[in-house]
């Protein structure tokens, strides 16, 4: 007999979910599959996707435990049911399976938006199903069934954003699914979730796609030389602007108040900048570039990434 | 007798340079000290700085074979001097080490824009000294003496820009002392090059520390939040962001009409992306998310990094 190999989370001895449904099997849905079943987490996983070849390549990398051939079918008398789809796709899902639902049973997503799908989803929920959004503010430039992999969330935080009057048993499990996972839970309202990742992800995202957008387009520098020489600060953003079109495009049209309001901002403050640049004012700018490097050591001394000559150094 | 450690490049037998003169003692100029003492690139490494403090910690360091007092100093008799301070000092420090120059000697820098540089260091370049600036496109967010090392230029570009009519030799000689020390060379016109890194270097910073700023003045969300859920993508513009403020600086009053261009076309193209949010235009996101996916794959095909994924399966 061989001993077990370690994970990189503990392992259950007891399931925290009898039935675990996953609907939709990208990046997310299948990393939670791989690492529910990892860790023990649920006694039996079933996944489905609308999309059949998506669910005969689940079949082949045998994913959970249970490919149902409809959304309705793997959420029936499911204990936990996760809607890993586009946040604009939500809704219509949630429509799709409220007649399976059992009661006591908790409905969540990993949408990046979130007051959108709470409008979007509780009209759908039945009585004594709970509500429990979370948000996984995790990802890689890699989509579909193939990406995911069990580490996914480690370390990673994941939002929950449940409605007012929620209950809390079903929160505190929603808590203990993410955490099992290796994430760091934090509650807060769906409105404040939504303006904090407008920020931290949704702008960025925006720009990302935006200047890599611009750079396709020169006429005086090619493309292979965007390319080549990328390393210079382009290349990050290229990473960023590599995420799924689908998912972010649904992100944009679900989170608009808030990313317009933080564009507005962005680009009042560019315009600062540009001024700065066109009349040679160079106090400006050197003020400005003091100041954000403190949030980057506030990042590093959070342990959430490494300063960048270590990676260097040890290639 | 222990056998040498293995280096990260050959060691040569012969040394390419006589004597090495490195003026500014940051990340750049350490770095060069360590990998041409490392690699026997010159027969003698003579550094200086016009900061005591550094010069004492470059002592401290054992950075090349001496550290002379002053610019003029350590380039007197040089064969090789590169110019490692921020551009906007390269022809101050130029009209300084001028009268020390030896006729056949190659006075280089490594700024990060060419035009401006040769503009402002030409006028002091002696008769029988060849001027071949050099760009070596590398860096990392850390700044100092303390912050080189040998191989950060290993598998980097770094573009020469000799003016027309420069000796082939002398272009040759520097072009073997960066493909020394692991770099990949380009010559290119300073012009041409001023364009090229406005797209892919001068931009990304611009608009990394900009947002980074944006998001320091909010309001109704803290910085500690910001800081908690920067995974989203907001970190990688932190990193950028948290360069050293007096080179970029520099960098930005000095390559102003390519920057200026390049900043109007992204503000172009960020009105679309905006227009199509605030209308609920999903097309338009999803056409402009879909096309910019292929220079990142470019970008890996050209082996200049890795799928985000695999970084995270082994981290």
């Amino acid at each position: 007999m061989t001993a077990p190999s370690e994970s990189f989370a503990p392992r259950r001895d007891e399931p925290l979910f009898g039935r675990l449904a996953i609907i939709g099997i990208g990046l997310i849905g299948s990393s939670i599959a791989h690492a529910a079943k990892e860790l023990n987490l649920a006694g039996r996983i079933v996944l489905s996707d609308r999309d059949e070849a998506v669910r005969t390549r689940a079949r082949e990398l045998d994913l959970g435990h249970e490919i149902a051939d409809t959304a309705a079918e793997a959420a029936r008398d499911a204990d936990h049911v996760i809607l890993c789809v586009p946040v604009g796709a939500c809704g219509a899902v949630a429509a799709e399976i409220a007649a399976s639902l059992k009661p006591g049973a908790i409905l969540s997503d990993v949408g990046s938006v979130k007051n959108a799908v709470v409008e979007a989803v509780l009209p759908h929920v039945p009585e004594g199903v709970h509500l429990v959004p979370a948000h996984p503010v995790a990802g890689t430039e890699n989509s579909g069934p193939d990406a995911g992999f069990p580490s996914l969330f480690l370390n990673r935080w994941c939002i929950l954003t449940p409605p007012e009057g929620t209950d809390a048993g079903a929160i505190a499990r929603t808590r203990h699914f993410w955490e099992g996972m290796g994430a760091l839970v934090e509650v807060m309202t769906a409105q404040h979730h939504d303006l904090v990742l407008a920020i931290t992800s949704h702008l960025p995202h925006l720009i990302a796609y935006n200047i890599v957008g611009t750079a396709e387009d020169l006429e005086a520098v090619t493309q292979s030389e965007v390319i080549k020489f990328s390393a210079g600060g382009f290349r990050d953003f290229t990473r960023i602007a590599a995420s799924d079109p689908t998912m972010w495009r649904d992100v944009f049209l679900h989170n608009k108040e808030a990313v317009l309001e933080m564009l507005g901002r962005f680009s009042e403050d560019l315009s600062i900048l540009t001024r700065a640049i066109r009349f040679g004012d160079g106090e400006t700018l050197h003020k400005h570039f003091t100041r954000t490097r403190a949030i980057r050591r506030g990042i590093i001394a959070l342990g959430q990434e490494k300063p960048e000559t270590e990676k260097l150094r040890k290639p």
